[in-house]
């Protein structure tokens, strides 16, 4: 009851600045003491129950798959984890039989031997799950079947790999932490975009201290699915866009800006702030092709959400899969002494004498209101390449056309499960950048206030001294 | 008090997400009800006085101008408004000797009488804007002095034109708000980016229709001023930065995206919230350099705001002077047929078909999903250059080398006076361009709140239909 008068009363608030002002200085100067954020239940981690950062399960000699859902992006995963010394495909799983066949069909072409196949029924891929004989459930199915599939999976004794997003409500991201946590299994989303060339080069110029201190990462997912939408099971994607306000697809633009930022291993997101733009084109794309008039369209034709960390650093992310503009990840990366940016071109800038200290050449132009050469550029693409690039073009070579981001990240996978390694992104990671989903509609449906996001960790973030890809030996 | 009570009450709250809508449920399922937006006072318009919409003042044979402030951008403006037909420079007024008799050169250069010079006190303007033969006081002094400036030229019985930001404060603007009602005077802020190239043909494109209905535009100003801090008189830009959290000047972004949204004539802004970045090189720049350790600097690193049009569509604007990355102005606007974007590279995209509808030819690789070429660029340049950009390119052209935004700016000022038209920007223009640094200091100092922002015209937002550049004729 306390509640609705206070929210009453301050709607119905008229103050000017001044007297805001005072707020504030009477609370003793603290931004939180007068904020209205927006706070939602972080349930108690039940007793005995202990965090994954840096979890290690027992080494693998051989990563034993079960793989649910090939379409698209199931059937290329069948093919990459094909080729990578180590993995045994043994089941597979989708509701139609002759793609369970196709995708037999590509484990013989890599010389693998057929997996057991499961199909025709919607729960064919509980049998799977429940083999004895597999280590990883790796699931590519639509976005509403994740949650379940990967509980269960756990549940199962299985380590689980599944496809972006991994959820979408807080309490199933929270049940995917309490599954994990409590059966000791990881629990990785698919997030393939932190392993691509001008990401992983840039972490690993961040790393070498290039570009000084991150302070501020943008990232997002700007995607006209307008020839898409024909094709996906059902209609899911659209049903969900129709139906959910918020940015439902922030991952491809969180990973690489988490990362850079070492959220959960020395930093945090405290609060967010969403705001969107009333859906044009998805309503007439509707009428156009589906003949439907004044379609009610729940998500925001732009998406944008704001987020502050715990150092006072900020993160922004984009959402937009009408508009008609070309496809962009908007990744760009501010620090103290240098800047990234990805699109719609690769370029670099950094203070001037900075490069200089770091070995490279000097350069008439080089100055920091301007990019740096094309030449430079490539000097510093050779010279900054990520360790992880470096060794997997080498793979690439020897496997021939693999090498992708998606073969990076899957190759990780399995290399981190067979040598005992934590991995590289942890089921913390799957909640911070998942959770801009329910976090940005509970925004948006309450007048783009802030809202605080949760710590996931539940009081674990400053254990971990920055984001770490680990090897052999560490 | 009961504010006290109020805030105090909310920012205890824990609310999970189903509550927080059940919330705006129970109000009636309106974002307003159960929003936590900051509302500022709207003083009520004197009785009797009128808004400025349109406003058209006795046309001028010639235009009498006296100058304040002759530092760099008071020079060029000398320069650039002795070669306008129908000017006439009558008297001129800096706190320096020399600067006043170097821009009285520059006149006797382009072959005018040199004028009445006003210098050596701090009230030395006020004698110039005294005199009765003078039409327009031009502002090109420091931050702080627009506003008393301003005001006392349009109460002398002038029409006043304002370097950016014109105002700072809420107060500020509504005063200059006030005044040009009041005395039924032009109060014109010398916002000179709506007139660069690019942005003046991207909003002729939106008259012709190329782009569709308009639904996003972002600007913003990120100059990196690490080489100019040691050139502001007095240091003021360096305090000012020092003093004042928040988007300190922001009408070089808000501007094209104010015209291109028609904001005042047929939308206007509801809400904004801001968020920033904690500063990081401004106190490494004063330690450096000034020897100051552990400098206190409001002004955040990056300070991002996200706006809301009564009509749902949406503008984003950056700040950031410190980060080591090239000059921009971030100007991106998205309609619902095309996408312009200026930096790092100027692009424009469209739905495929548009183009082809609009006359320009068919090329194989026009489709959403890529920028089109430079070829039909170019095409598009030339096609969709601004009539007003095209009429200068021959004025310039016979002046020689004042072609730039800056020319064409000061050439509509004379032009519309001269004219009796209603000018470019008017005070509501100003103000709302201007407001962004109040308000996004609330909003930041509020844990990132939304904060209405004022309807200026005080009702009158939807009385004209579009922006428009007034001609003869009109």
């Amino acid at each position: 009851m306390m509640r609705y008068i206070a929210a009453a009363l301050l709607s119905a608030l008229m103050i000017s600045p001044a007297i805001a002002q005072d707020c504030c200085a009477k609370k003793g100067g603290q931004e939180k003491a007068c904020s209205r954020v927006i706070q939602t239940k972080v349930p108690e981690r039940p007793a005995g129950q202990q965090d994954m950062l840096a979890f290690r399960a027992p080494k693998l000699q051989t990563v034993r798959i079960g793989i649910i859902g090939l379409g698209m992006r199931g059937v290329s995963a069948v093919d990459r984890l094909s080729v990578i010394e180590g993995t045994d495909v043994v089941a597979l799983c989708d509701l139609h039989q002759d793609r369970a066949e196709k995708s037999n069909a590509i484990l013989e072409k890599n010389g693998r031997h057929t997996a057991k196949l499961y199909y025709g029924s919607e729960d064919a891929w509980k049998k799977l799950v429940e083999r004895p004989d597999l280590d990883l459930i790796y699931i590519v199915t639509d976005w509403q079947t994740h949650v379940e599939m990967a509980k269960y999976a756990m549940e199962q004794g299985k380590h689980v790999a599944v496809e972006v997003p991994a959820a979408f409500s807080l309490d199933d991201i929270w049940t995917l932490i309490d599954t994990s946590e409590r059966t000791r299994k990881h629990c990785m989303m698919l997030e393939n975009c932190v392993y691509d060339f001008f990401e992983m080069t840039t972490l690993n110029m961040k790393n070498k201290g290039l570009l000084g201190d991150i302070v501020y990462a943008e990232g997002g997912y700007i995607h006209n699915l307008e020839e898409f939408w024909p094709y996906y099971e059902g209609d899911w994607r659209m049903d969900y866009n129709i139906k959910h306000r918020g940015d439902v697809y922030p991952t491809h633009g969180m990973g690489p800006a988490a990362q850079i930022l070492d959220l959960h291993r020395g930093d945090k997101m405290n609060v967010l702030v969403s705001m969107d733009t009333t859906p044009r084109n998805l309503p007439a794309y509707l009428e156009e092709t589906r003949g439907v008039k004044d379609a009610k369209v729940a998500n925001g034709q732009h998406t944008m959400t704001m987020i502050r960390t715990e150092k006072g650093r900020t993160i922004f992310i984009h959402h937009d899969v009408t508009t008609h503009r070309p496809y962009s990840r908007q990744y760009n990366v501010a620090g103290t002494k240098g800047y990234a940016s990805k699109y719609p071109a690769e370029h670099y800038a950094f203070a001037g004498t900075d490069l200089k200290e770091a070995g490279m050449p000097a350069v008439d132009d080089l100055s920091t209101h301007s990019w740096v050469s094309p030449e430079m550029q490539k000097e510093l693409y050779e010279k900054y390449k990520h360790p992880i690039t470096r060794e997997l073009e080498k793979r690439a070579k020897e496997v021939g056309g693999h090498g992708g981001m998606d073969f990076i990240m899957d190759y990780r996978l399995i290399y981190c499960l067979r040598n005992g390694l934590p991995l590289d992104m942890d089921v913390y990671d799957m909640a911070e950048w998942c959770a801009l989903i329910p976090l940005s509609q509970i925004s948006l449906e309450h007048g783009f206030a802030p809202v605080e996001v949760p710590d996931f960790t539940r009081g674990a973030w400053q254990r971990l001294k920055g984001y770490h890809h680990y090897m052999i030996g560490d």
